[in-house]
């Protein structure tokens, strides 16, 4: 079935749809520096892309929520363009949406990150906690579309590949290509293992972690397949 | 000029935009009961439009920041399909962002926002108050387009027309003709004055304040091209 | 009846009076910046003279709460004198007295505030919004005594008149004449619209919005009757 | 000299009066149960009193702050009446009140409460503390003027004399002896030490701590004078 | 009965001793300056001594929670090597931890704080007050061991003896000899009453506020024993 | 150098130490479930006992701050005797006391926690980017001794071991083996992945993950040395 945008709905449309228990998907990206190569809306394009796929396979009802386009990003946090959300921002914001769903009668969401910072991850997830726990019939999945796509680190792609290196470039490549401005970069520098500091930018100068250079649309379309693959099976299995 | 997606940009390109002294558009929408007529994202589809003509219409650079398309909402709340941000929530989004913004080097802001509501708007203003004392060479500017949209009513539209009626109405037919779902319903109803009540829609059943009866798409393109000539000349003259 | 201040009855006397279901006044105030004629006080006197003259009238049994003579003030926050309440707390403050309230065994209440700013009477609605949806059988009402007031601009007073201008300057002058401290000054002046700016009071230093100048005593007089009047019809309509 | 109330000042008069480094008063009270022969503001007209009287016999400039009627009471708040904020209210509004005063150029500042329980204290004190890390040349007294009045225990009064009893009785009986509703009662119930309890009514219903029936004017009229004698000269002590 | 660490015990033994209905401690101090002669930790080593001893008297079950050791300083906060908890975050702490344990099913808990400042002290009520209104069959005890320790002040120790003075350097000789490091010196100095200043410190630079020079191991020795069988009565004649 | 415990110096001692720039332990744990076989303590004692080690084979100076004995967990929560701190209070308690360490001079800082969920873990990260970037000069290292012990699954120990596992077992052996109750069990068990319920402890009632069976006491010891030996060289790497 061809997933409907929830804000297309008019108050009766949508009353009606909720009737049928839909999947509700909701898509976060971010604003963040992506290297010279990549936009940075790049965390935002693809869960966007992987979510209107994987509700078209879907064989009951599905709904798309308006994407959240702004996310928590702490180690490229000073490169010129990340536009960050706190913490607790993000979670409240997260978190109401969610409370405003259930109390809407929807019972099956799925919010798909296409930035997955430990700390944006964490925000999300215990947003969701808070939730589960006051509507123990809600089945809420969350994730991010790389934690499918990193399955895929340590066959064809570096098992260091990261952060707009050549699975993320790939990615963008197939899904839009006018927006990837010049060849990427290949590097793997990063701040120091469990160090906070407050300039994490230093330690790779290239905002790159992996390699760009290696990345094609071919890669890309295989890889975004994979995921919707991926996480068609895991809805199937887990909120059926 | 033609205004650029703000996330469209890579990290170096949107450094070199902020050399600019660009104005950055912040659209705000929500996700609100509009009538049996008019869809859930109503509110959303108006600013982003709006922004999107008078950044066109700047004679300087201009950026367009992604949107928020979940707003305030407090007569519409029990509808079914309306999602709303409490206002903290409300306020945190939004000059958390603004924060990001100024830390970023941007120094002229326009926020326009699709819904109007009077704790929104003061959400929204609550939070750029809390940015300018901070940041006194910001020029920050926060509207809704319907400030300038209901210039009209008394004249060609009645003085009382509001939420969904043929202002609205029109214009999401002019914009979005294809998400009107069908002729739209004329009602004045209200819920009483000055009244705080945990069911205001019992008063306005039909979701409706105004004549969506008497909408066209002729009528919407003359409203959006008034509020479109207005907000430049507001800009011009005082964000430049 | 003549209505009793709520602080002035001992527990039992209080515990009595709920049992017949009082209409509870709440009045609120600010200091803040009043011209070079009126006292920082204004907005307190307003509503504190005009509760006890609409309890009065009354047919059935009210009561009139400690008012509070501190509000958020947004415009007007640099001129000396002005002490402004954040939102937050003004809203936690209110939200906190009604539901002392509510859990007192309250049932009937109607806030008015002589200050009407937007962030101001958006606190107060905020703070009263959270709690009619937990208490669903409060009859709740919060306005300003200026909603009341302004339906008499444009045939006697200017449209234009606002703050310390023509109409709040006769209301004290009939109220409590002894701290009218001069004749006031005339000014339309006021920061650009929709413009949010660290020093608002550069645009207005006469500190006043309107007429003052056309103020008198009589006139003052006329209008608080007739925000009594209108006040003790709102009530009667809809408390009752 | 006759001290002035803070908001009936104009700006100008405010502003002309920061000049001379005066010292302004913020009595606080509460609305809470005291006995069934005193009001429930009887914490609020204490301090009024006291502070006035204090304020006319300084020798320099001196202002009182609109008062605080309403504070957070524990220990009676469930008997019918008692409106109590909560520590975060109170605190709140105490440092936000306390923060102004301080951007308005107030160098000296006496808070008097004359509800003196643990955790209202403990939020004037927490708020004040707050305040003066950030404006260290602000110089900050707060106390009850139970603090004062209790060193008169175990002389002429019982050590064990508390609220609503002998002392406050017979204060009341000389500031305000129209809201006397009745000889008082005398009891030393109290809650069991150390226990906090949801319902520390029930160990004193009552609501007397002391002996009320040993109350009298002529004893209200020492006590009083002792407090403004004592408050006076700790004040010139501290802050000239 | 020999009390039990609470996480010494595996899920299964805790799941049992609940069935059991045992008290359980919860003993509180703080990192605080206490003189050039006692350790930082002073007030953790007292409580949790105290409440061991207690522990081991009671003629059921108990167990002892896992100590914290950091608490709200304000008057010794600025000597070197205090480290104090804000008022919210000790509040926040308490109340989470006693929720966790009603949650898990205990209804009899004492909290013994080492520290009794007026602020820890009403963080910990506050915190207690909080988790009392909503679990209503839960006993809960909160004191400090100097709430007893003081009362035998005016006899055999000075009135004015307090922080770092005779009675807690006694009990420190007590209970951990190795960390007294050398004679205590005597002094009543103190900040100015009531007054809310940014530097305490300088009042009594010393760190010292009593006669620290009196205090001996066999003093402290009767002291701590005077603890132990009160707190033991308390709990005995009000938790059982 | 044999490392001090913080709180065991006098205010004198821990100045002078303060010039001496030492590393600043900070051992955080749980009161969390960990199968029929370990205590509910064993995320506290692991790090506590790593934390003096390595602090003793430091070549320079070192002190051990009062450890923190609760964490945050979500996945154990409703298992009995698990006491859990919320992510805010966590990070509230760990910033606070980073504040107060850095106020007091303290320029390098190692918090090691012996839990490493992935709330909790984030909650700790959080505190710390919240100090560093006020505190640029500040070297914070922020891990759990896990990050190093697992770095020896896939060899020794299954790749998929983990809560109270294999090698959490034996660790505890080796630190406290009076307190590992019996042979832990073996089990896989996990939640279904990237779901959040309201009980996941259902799907996993051996409270175990990982090879329990398998541990022993000299495989503990080895473990123990592999994090002491590689805390110390990461320490000397990154804070000299």
């Amino acid at each position: 079935m061809t997933a409907k945008r929830l804000d297309e709905l008019s108050t009766a449309e949508f009353g009606k749809m909720v009737g049928k228990d839909p999947v509700v998907f909701l898509p976060i990206g971010a604003v963040e520096e992506h290297g010279a190569h990549l936009p940075l809306g790049t965390d935002s394009l693809q869960p966007e892309y992987i979510v209107q796929k994987v509700a078209d396979r879907l064989p009951g009802p599905a709904l798309i929520a308006p994407p959240l386009r702004y996310g928590n990003c702490v180690t490229t946090r000073n490169f010129p363009g990340t536009i960050s959300l706190s913490f607790d921002t993000l979670r409240a914001l997260v978190q109401n949406i969610l409370e405003e769903l259930c109390r809407n009668g929807i019972r099956r969401i799925v919010i798909v990150s296409g930035h997955a910072g430990g700390a944006h991850m964490a925000a999300l997830r215990t947003a969701g906690e808070n939730v589960v726990d006051k509507a123990p019939d809600l089945r809420l999945m969350v994730l991010s579309d790389y934690d499918l796509a990193y399955e895929l680190r340590g066959a064809e792609f570096d098992p260091r590949d990261g952060h707009a290196g050549a699975i993320e470039t790939s990615r963008v490549m197939a899904i839009r290509p006018g927006l990837v401005k010049k060849k990427g970069q290949n590097s793997f520098d990063r701040p120091p293992k469990y160090m906070l500091t407050p300039h994490p930018e230093r330690y790779f100068p290239t905002g790159v972690m992996g390699e760009a250079g290696k990345a094609s649309q071919a890669k890309g379309r295989r890889i975004n397949e994979y995921i919707v693959k991926g996480l068609t099976e895991l809805i199937k299995a887990n909120l059926s």
